[in-house]
């Protein structure tokens, strides 16, 4: 039913069953919940989100809360934000209160700090105190992406016991999946772990420091998010305890939200690749203005270095003025590297995001770039020389397109044409090796200087790749034709 | 423990252990599987991948079969292809019965085919049996991925058949974690999904019929991996049931391998963002030809577009050469438009992968970077005219750096600032604007051509622009400065 042909018709599903609902609205509220109970939250989120703006808080509260409250968990973060501003704080109250700790934390962090301190003081305690504790934790920490809903039982419990102390937790309601337990010692230090699969295939009467796996993975605290994302894709787990530096157990990081933070992560590294500064909302969701101030610091620091190239030209324009065919290359030389550049770029920035290259290894890098760019810059000098030879072929054999002449003649223009094409084939060589090493070595310096190895844009390869590569091709330029300068 | 220090630890523990191992395997390798048994097989994997080459089979060889096939699981692919060529194939048979139903399909994919099925002809008959179901369905799709590992139950039983079935399966062994009972009707059609902890706190005596969610997403055995990926993660699940066409479940896509599939592809595009042709090796183990060959076939075909530049200088010739100035600004507009491209290109096309933005949104996002990019070119184009000025100011004034004069004279050169100034303000904000509307719309050109919209790299964005860039700006140029041409 869900395959990618029904996907689509559940997505305009959503756009058919809003003026539905927004009947139903208007003359029988209070079927509302009972009609759409089928729905799950996040298809019932987008339901909600094809309604006229105005009638989004209507629908929310013709739900039960908890219902209302899990589909605002699958709104954009914006439309959330809003929606809790306008509504009174005791009606947000109740809503994130329905709310699983770590959606409720993340919530209260994204909306205007004054309104959060109303929302969280409208809270019944317990949970106040659970959220207040959850807040403290920055966003970007396995803190703040953790759930408090975990499962904990001594290891000196029986296995049936636990069995015991499980079940009374799955029917008390809480909702975050709780498929494994983790056992504590004495001391109340995480010690062990178990899934609920293996506590039930234990043999009965064993205690759960007999049965439990001893060597648990898990995460500080104050550890990266990156680093939380990292640990559950390479161990294959499906939930990361995070402890305090006494090892006693904090909450759970679960495989859902570190789907949505390597989303946002590579998200944010495809921006800074493209040359722009990271943002979170959605392509579609960010104002113009917004928009605008995200792009346009990169394109300004970017043309400030490109007018070296501006400055390089002027300090070779008596070379240009004495021998123009120099000229007619600029932007082919230029681009190669450039465009090798951005290649090298991209290969290690997203090797380092991965893991698979650190730091130490830029000479290994660099010698597999310097044989790589060897060799692609020979192709590219030699199509480009080949390209040279054409045009005074074409000349030479009086070639026409339409009405135009096909070819150029060097010879006329003060230069033999293998001079020329020497020329481009040996500064395309050179450009494009140079951009390859630049375009791969720039990532490690970023990271020794301690910026975000990502930043090394695409862009901003290309940008400084241009300005060397225009000196190189000058510079080779009054080696290989300079006599031909009058 | 596993904190980030204390990961980086570890990671020099996998280096620290492998003298000791190396010693063991020499003197006392009875002793090896005991030595290690506390070791995750991810972190084994990595103790073994510094062993010298010749010792890991020796190593594998003195593990249990079942250890020796988790720890191959986590070797990178080639090296497990390699391992596996090099052994019997009765050995290897050994060692991918002992894996998970898809990791050993993955692996089989991943060798020799010849080699293959030799191994799968080595298979116990139930294992090959599934092997060869599983290797029938392309890599790519939902059945590529999934795993045939799933507990079914008749919704006729009650949650004690249930509870008592779970237990028997758990006791059995099998690896792949199993929270998540699948409910079947009479025709053994999927009718409903119930966890683990939701049947520990069903009532007692309930049938599976009542108490199971009847909705369950699930996905055609057919369906493409990235639908697959999309819906784990839209929903927020751990596992989803793969079916055939008549609705009967075929095995389970769980949400450690679609984590692989979204670094998978996340790659890839990365790498097409960059103008390289997509390879899965890490980019530390990809041999130097193989990646030369990844990364000529675009640099190759963006040098032929870029030679249309070469056309356009050619065809401006005599403009150029009466008005050298303009020489000046070529690299400059060229990149302005370059990196607004890029820029523009970076951010639809991770939309578009992240399915905010759909081929019909096409006239929206227009409507977005038609005022976006004319912002972005109208700063750009103010930068650019306040360097004229201000070369024409520092010559004026007689400032200077160095030795070296600073500034430049345009009225000796024939043209006054002012309209130099103008001419790169106005050629600025129109190929800006334009590399924003052509880096935005590319990759819904290629999308409805049927083509990866992912492939609208940066580089040949920034080509494209560079074409048509020129052209913009040596007809600006005509317009504006044309009287002075002389």
């Amino acid at each position: 039913m869900t395959t990618t042909s029904a996907r689509k018709a559940e997505q305009s599903l959503a756009a058919l069953l809003a003026p539905d609902i927004l009947d139903l609205l208007e003359t029988e509220p209070g079927t509302v919940a009972a009609e759409t109970e089928d729905l799950h939250p996040a298809d019932l989120a987008d339901v909600a989100e094809a309604l006229p703006r105005s009638q989004i808080p209507v629908l929310l509260a013709a739900l039960p809360s908890d219902r209302a409250a899990a589909v605002l968990e699958y709104f954009a973060d914006e439309l959330r934000g809003e929606l809790l501003e306008e509504m009174s704080a005791q009606q947000a109250a109740t809503l994130v209160a329905a709310m699983t700790p770590d959606d409720r934390a993340d919530t209260l962090e994204g909306i205007d700090e004054e309104r959060a301190e109303e929302i969280v003081d409208a809270l019944p305690a317990e949970t106040r105190r659970q959220t207040e504790q959850l807040l403290q934790y920055p966003p970007d920490s396995a803190g703040g992406l953790m759930t408090t809903d975990v499962v904990s039982v001594p290891e000196s419990y029986t296995v049936e016991e636990a069995l015991r102390r499980v079940r009374e937790i799955a029917r008390s309601g809480r909702r975050e999946a709780m498929n494994t337990l983790y056992a504590l010692n004495v001391d109340g230090a995480l010690s062990g772990v178990l899934s609920l699969r293996e506590l039930l295939a234990a043999p009965e009467g064993a205690r759960i420091a007999d049965v439990a796996w001893p060597e648990v993975r898990r995460v500080s605290v104050t550890a990266d998010r990156e680093e939380v994302a990292r640990l559950i894709a390479e161990y294959d787990l499906v939930a990361i305890p995070v402890v305090d530096d006494r090892e006693r157990i904090l909450g759970v990081a679960t495989v859902d939200d570190v789907i949505d933070v390597i989303e946002k992560e590579q998200t944010e590294d495809v921006q800074k690749l493209g040359g722009v500064e990271a943002f979170e909302e959605p392509y579609m969701q960010m104002g113009i203005v917004a928009m605008i101030r995200k792009r346009a610091g990169w394109l300004a620091i970017l043309i400030v270095l490109q007018m070296f190239t501006t400055s390089v030209m002027q300090g070779f324009d008596s070379e240009l003025t004495r021998l123009p065919v120099l000229l007619l290359f600029i932007p082919l030389v230029m681009s190669g590297g450039g465009n090798s550049g951005s290649q090298a770029t991209s290969l290690v920035t997203r090797a380092m995001a991965l893991n698979q290259v650190h730091l130490a290894d830029w000479w290994r890098v660099a010698l597999r770039e310097l044989p790589t760019g060897l060799a692609l810059g020979v192709i590219l000098g030699a199509i480009g020389a080949a390209r040279v030879g054409l045009a005074q072929a074409g000349f030479d054999a009086g070639w026409t397109l339409g009405d135009g002449q096909v070819g150029y003649n060097y010879e006329e223009n003060g230069t033999p044409w293998e001079l020329v094409a020497t020329n481009v084939f040996l500064a395309l060589t050179a450009i494009v090796t140079f951009g390859s090493m630049a375009g791969s070595m720039l990532p490690f310096v970023l990271k020794r200087l301690g910026f975000d190895p990502a930043s090394a844009s695409a862009p901003f390869v290309a940008t400084l790749v241009d300005v060397t590569g225009l000196l190189i091709y000058f510079t080779l330029s009054i080696l290989v034709l300079g006599r031909f300068m009058s």
